[in-house]
């Protein structure tokens, strides 16, 4: 599977491929999953049963934009029972994202197998799937440019997400984090009513065809927060060089915290250095200890160390890369 | 459990009792059920082992906050693998969301049970969730008022969610709808460049600490588009009425869907009756065929009757209700 065309049909073949090594069908119910195999985004409990002639099941109300858009054949279900009355699904593989009730209201006792036929295939983008990641990025950096820095970080957040949304994003790839002052030492801070004070926080994307951005700036002003941010740009700089085909998704892990653990913050870096990003905003490989995934061409990953110091600030600076292409983003590394 | 105080560790010793009807403990890692019982909403994956001594595991990003907010034990985890090797799981009740990758990182093999603990505890709302989302509903209802009328479909449905996120809305409740012309007969639409024309359905809501609203208008021109409005109206004013404590869920569709069936357009209602609000803006009881659960003083569902005719126009109408004390809406029904 080196050469990867990402047409629809050669997607299945690819997932089929998999599953054959374990089954003989899948049973596939993340909605992205569906959409990235089919071509059709469901709105609804759907169902993608995959072998040699998938089908596709979705309920009457997405019927008719099934139908459109789908390049696998579709049938409607009303009941989840009737799924299980027409489809023989013992020993079939299922995603490991599954809900177990969804199991059990299928009547799929303990008679299945998790397995992940899609996400590996995911990881490397195909060049519609770059361009609609290039331009999710563009709305998301330009609407970050006409931003005014002032008033409450909720009203940064929502300007923000109103200005992208407007110049064609179709949502938020996730919710905008603005956390300015001591909060920006909260990885996952939530915006707040307070007027922004130094430093300045801001980790959004923009969604386009169901493809995210993920970007993080962090506007600093003092020196100690200067310094800081330095050491973080140092780190990613190491993070972007180490981001080559054939490297080691924890490889690339240990050089950003290999930078930052030099200059004594190793304690203060505590999430991973970065993530897949594509239909969902964290997907497959991680950056981090544990994921030994080596990287190829075409995947888009981001890279974001992060040092935060509990009571005082924190400083993270993200940007994504495409493998074998470098840095997509354009925006300046250092703001202030 | 007919009075419900709603205070953290009454909810608690509530879901116990459910527990205890089927096992030892429960592993609870739905983020909304974790907070809804600790306080504490993670934003990382976290594990609520509900025992007769809980105890919340969280990420190490999450520890600062889990243990301000926290009325349940905290302790931190760095691998999935250290909470199976600190726990007995064996024969763990495993709620019907969990996904089942997760369950074997747990390395819970087949050694569980699905079971819901909590959902049902959490159909009945105390006054302070009943505040939250008479909040989340006045702040939509308040932005909807405020809104012009004009341009595409995206930018009133950029406006109008911009607008609740300046009057104090956390987010939105879901991805707001604004389907206009032939659109508005796609009950799941998905908002687009085509400037508006009669009639325009907008679906809508806002968050507040977590509790959802959910409102839907239809604004009709034509005549035809009146008539089917009357009809859902009258459609809507039966589940309403319907809706009292000692009905089961199932009657108030039936009653519903009599008054459209009455019209001829039994199959032009091509979705369930409503569904209670709260945490989740679908969660349980659903207004279905199904759904036998018996209506209790202070659930919140909604009551959303649609006409959808393909091709011509759709008209939906959806208003939030408290079960024994009425509609909480206060926008007019009808608009034009």
């Amino acid at each position: 599977m080196d050469v990867w065309k990402g047409d629809r049909l050669n997607r299945i073949e690819c997932a089929l491929e998999n599953i054959h090594e374990e089954g003989e069908r899948a049973l596939i119910t993340a909605r992205k999953n569906i959409y990235y195999l089919s071509g059709f985004m469901p709105t609804a409990t759907s169902f993608l049963i995959l072998e040699d002639e998938p089908v596709l099941l979705v309920s009457e109300m997405d019927r008719e934009s099934a139908m459109a858009k789908s390049r696998v054949d579709v049938r409607t279900f009303k009941r989840i029972r009737d799924v299980r009355e027409s489809f023989d699904l013992s020993g079939v593989l299922v995603e490991p994202a599954t809900p177990v009730g969804l199991l059990e209201r299928l009547g799929i006792g303990g008679d299945f197998r998790v397995m992940d036929p899609v996400s590996d295939i995911r990881m490397v983008k195909d060049r519609e799937e770059l361009k609609r990641m290039e331009e999710a990025l563009r709305i998301a950096e330009n609407s970050f440019k006409k931003l005014e820095f002032n008033g409450t970080e909720i009203e940064i957040a929502a300007r923000l997400d109103y200005t992208m949304r407007l110049a064609g994003s179709e949502g938020v790839s996730f919710d905008t984090i603005v956390a300015s002052s001591e909060r920006s030492s909260i990885p996952h801070a939530v915006p707040t009513a307070n007027t922004i004070e130094s430093p300045v926080l801001i980790d959004w994307g923009a969604v386009r065809e169901g493809y995210h951005s993920d970007t993080t700036r962090t506007i600093v002003e003092g020196e100690g927060e200067h310094e800081v941010l330095e050491i973080v740009l140092e780190a990613k700089r190491a993070g972007v060089k180490a981001l080559k085909p054939g490297a080691r998704a924890c490889d690339v892990d240990s050089a950003v915290r290999g930078v930052i653990g030099e200059y004594g913050y190793a304690d203060n870096f505590i999430h991973s250095t970065g993530h897949g990003v594509g239909l969902d905003v964290h997907e497959k490989p991680s950056l981090a200890a544990g994921d030994e995934t080596v990287l190829r061409k075409g995947m888009v990953l981001t890279v974001e160390p992060g040092i935060y110091i509990p009571g005082e600030f924190g400083v993270r600076v993200e940007d994504m890369v495409v493998v074998g292409d470098g840095v997509m983003n354009r925006l300046p590394d250092a703001l202030s």
